[in-house]
């Protein structure tokens, strides 16, 4: 009579949060479970539930729960470092690029340098291709 | 007599846009310059300029700038791409930094089998050393 019929007759977790009545044609139904009430109030906290429902309407269904996804990741992000949000991210992943980069031209260059050397440069190769080498 | 003193007497991007007065102690006059437009009207489509002015309150005056410009890079990745926004930057960084983790580890790999066989090996060296590594 008065609960909607999505998932277990509660209301989802951002009708929940909204207090408002969740229908059969909710738009977060289906991505914002009762159980995970915190992707809601996060996302919502950060992006408000407009914009939130305004991205849903905007992308292709199979495309929402990436959609959603994406988000709850950002508004985590950016509650935990309200500075640089998941740019922080981004910026660590770069440098860490980076990083490897120069690493693996070292130790090209080791190795060609090496081939026309012969064993004596064997230390040395060793010592610098495994430094810095998050792997190892 | 009727406009803001700050910044060659214009309102800033978030007022003009809002239709407000711009104060001097206006949040957003130093990070939203009328000249960029758009920086204000993309956070403030993806943020809201509510949550926008919240971020801001909520880090230090010497953190306002990065905040802003971090919100400001977010909110263009997810006008680009609304369904991954800049956790799809994330993804391809991530699978950039494993493909070069793995072509490090060959190399290495293939560094000591070099020293144990000789100059047998070079031509298999070479090939395999230089593939996937996006700086050649």
């Amino acid at each position: 009579m008065m609960a909607s019929s999505y998932s277990s007759n509660s209301p989802c977790a951002a009708c929940k949060f909204l207090r408002r009545k969740c229908n059969e044609d909710c738009i977060f139904a289906p991505y914002f479970p009762p159980e995970e009430p915190h992707k809601f109030i996060n996302v919502h906290k950060i992006f408000g539930a407009s914009n939130v429902s305004k991205i849903l309407n905007e992308v292709l269904p199979h495309q929402r729960e990436d959609a959603v996804n994406s988000l709850a990741y950002e508004a985590e992000a950016r509650i935990k470092d309200p500075v640089y949000g998941c740019v922080g991210a981004i910026s660590v992943l770069q440098k860490q690029l980076l990083s490897l980069q120069k690493e693996l031209d070292a130790t090209h260059a080791d190795l060609i340098r090496f081939t026309h050397q012969g064993s004596s440069s064997l230390g040395h190769v060793h010592s610098h291709a495994f430094f810095n080498n998050p792997s190892n």
